[in-house]
């Protein structure tokens, strides 16, 4: 049986991978009255008087609304909110196997930017956080940048940040092996969606200064035509030398190529033209930009995908759990970018140096270890 | 301690009465792998393909928003969607425990009836049903007519339908005991909100044919005036002999009382003026219309309240689990009124005949086999 086949077997058979069970029990006339009326008047009173008691009495403190609307699902594209709602009760188990968070799927029927934004702002009172998840770019960036601008709880992109914090933590790994310093180093972006773009804003904002992003046409650069609003401004604060051409010039002395793209789209001849030591994070799911071996085999150092069966696997499930887990403990309002440096270096920080090598720069998404040290990071930089 | 201060303490121990869990397993990276990418991708294709599929490989199937904008929460009005989290979460504890039906708080930071339609409309997809809670009329019942044209999933008002139906199934129970037929019988409801409206309608469908509803001016007829859009719809249909004046006009000869209005509105005086064998439901909470002793004491035969401290319990508990566990069972669209009278008899059926007296008109809340039957009733009258 294949992975598809046994994954829709179980599907049907768990038919729902979530449960909503009850913490306060009903099972005499004395618990209703607890739990229900007439005694839960009293803490409804009590937020009615101070809307922060909410965070005391209710789930709101520890419950993140999972929100899509299905346009830009795993590499599925555009499937609409029913259909993505098997990933976002996988997101949701993640949420709360890895981090203790409870998350509820929200996936919903408009596609409409504000419709999106109004649709999130009215449900917000119940949720402590907002987990916005395979909505397609450029519509993405302004959703959460209203979100973030309407709401005091944290909404936090994962296919932006949590991947970008990914990518920086093995970035910060594969350079501690290689020897290199990041100043010195040139990066080449792959994909210029919501992952391409938060992965550049992050290596900018840690300091990074040579960061090339690459669309389908190539290179961008303020000499490249019809580019979308958000890409306009990446032109502006990328690519410091203007470099023109296709993917291939880029990838030219590169030292560092990062993928968020399509199958295929590197060759052996694109590697041998990178710097020496190169790292290369191929991360289209499931096909990479190339396979392992292949860049490899080609003069790459260290070479990481989003697979679970080829070493350094640079998955998000190690950012978005702690991070929120911390976010939560430390009642935070926002994920800031600090937030984002801090949980990357905390997941850097998960492979000790002695164990450190080509094959190892991630840590596991299993160690229970993960979610608490990023946690940690994350209150130690709210405000 | 009181029961509000033990209520405060238990809901700051809780810090939320629902908790989100995981029925896949991600102990292992296969796990992962099936939970998770890649294997979620075939669910989502299947599903993408079919819509219908949701019911077969999510959560849609078995769960339900219970879904308020916080503007008529149990007495204490419009506290808003925060404040009114305790409620809800109280409620969704109820479907899980009652009736085996995941349920989700979400409480909606707007009172206008256009946005909350289009906020319902847009989270609907990751539900299998929509319980509306605590809405003001007489908003509740537009926003209530639209979102059933709308939506393919039963969307259901309790406050409405579920309150009309424990009434209802009371309503015959006693009338067995007094030997009354309904064709015969003079009801008067006080209170004119969604659960008094609800009531007379559900009560004509089961042919009672002389039925009154007062509000706080009095008995609502044909030539009463200022009267909002729902309650001229109603002059027009209860009121038969068109009679007018006060409640206490109302009441003289009457058989039936059903209050949902406010404390000690009825005075021994008017129970004395009703009919012999009078049956009162003073559901006022938690301070009834009158109180039984007082009510008994000036003749009449049985009286019900909204409190489990007093004989009678009218309680909603009993209808709302059973009504959802069948629709979602029977997998229908919507709850009909031919299901709503399936209901209510089924609730009425639970206490058998020789069981039956003045004091015990309707079944214990905690009795397993209430939200069993009521499934079953409710599925068998699905088209």
């Amino acid at each position: 049986m294949t992975i598809s086949e046994k994954a829709l077997e179980l599907h049907e058979e768990w038919n729902g991978k979530l449960e909503v069970v009850s913490k306060s029990p009903v099972k005499t006339r004395e618990d209703l009255s607890l739990a229900y009326t007439p005694g839960v008047a009293e803490p409804c009173k009590v937020i009615a008087e101070n809307p922060e008691a909410a965070y005391k009495y209710t789930m709101k403190a520890n419950t993140v609304a999972v929100v899509s609307d299905g346009s830009a699902v795993l590499g599925l594209g555009n499937i609409g909110p029913l259909a993505a709602m098997p990933v976002m009760e996988g997101k949701a188990v993640l949420f709360k196997e890895f981090g203790g968070v409870n998350a509820v799927p929200i996936c919903l029927d408009t596609q409409d930017t504000e419709e999106i934004i109004k649709a999130v702002t009215y449900i917000a009172p119940s949720y402590g956080g907002i987990n916005l998840e395979d909505i397609s770019a450029p519509r993405c960036f302004e959703i959460e940048e209203r979100l973030k601008e309407i709401l005091n709880i944290p909404v936090f992109h994962d296919d932006q940040h949590g991947t970008a914090i990914v990518v920086l933590a093995g970035t910060i790994n594969a350079l501690k092996i290689v020897g290199k310093q990041k100043e010195n180093c040139k990066v080449v972006i792959n994909g210029a969606g919501s992952a391409g773009i938060a992965i550049a804003k992050l290596l900018l904002s840690y300091d990074f200064t040579n960061v090339l992003l690459c669309d389908r046409k190539g290179i961008i650069s303020k000499s490249s035509e019809n580019l979308n609003s958000m890409k306009q401004k990446m032109a502006e604060i990328t690519n410091p030398n203007q470099e023109t051409g296709l993917l291939a010039d880029a990838l030219k002395g590169a030292d560092i190529f990062i993928g968020v793209s399509a199958p295929n789209v590197v060759t052996p001849e694109m590697v041998a033209s990178m710097a020496k030591d190169s790292i290369l994070f191929a991360m289209s799911n499931p096909e990479p930009e190339i396979l392992p071996d292949a860049a490899k085999k080609a003069g790459a150092r260290i070479v990481g995908t989003g697979r679970s069966d080829f070493p350094n696997q640079i998955n998000n499930v190690v950012a978005f759990p702690g991070i929120f887990k911390g976010a939560r403990e430390g009642r935070a309002t926002a994920i800031t970018e600090e937030m984002k440096l801090a949980a990357a270096l905390a997941i850097a920080s998960l492979v000790p140096d002695e164990e450190l090598n080509e094959d190892n720069i991630m840590p596991e998404a299993f160690n229970p270890k993960v979610a608490e040290v990023v946690a940690a990071a994350v209150k130690a930089h709210i405000q």
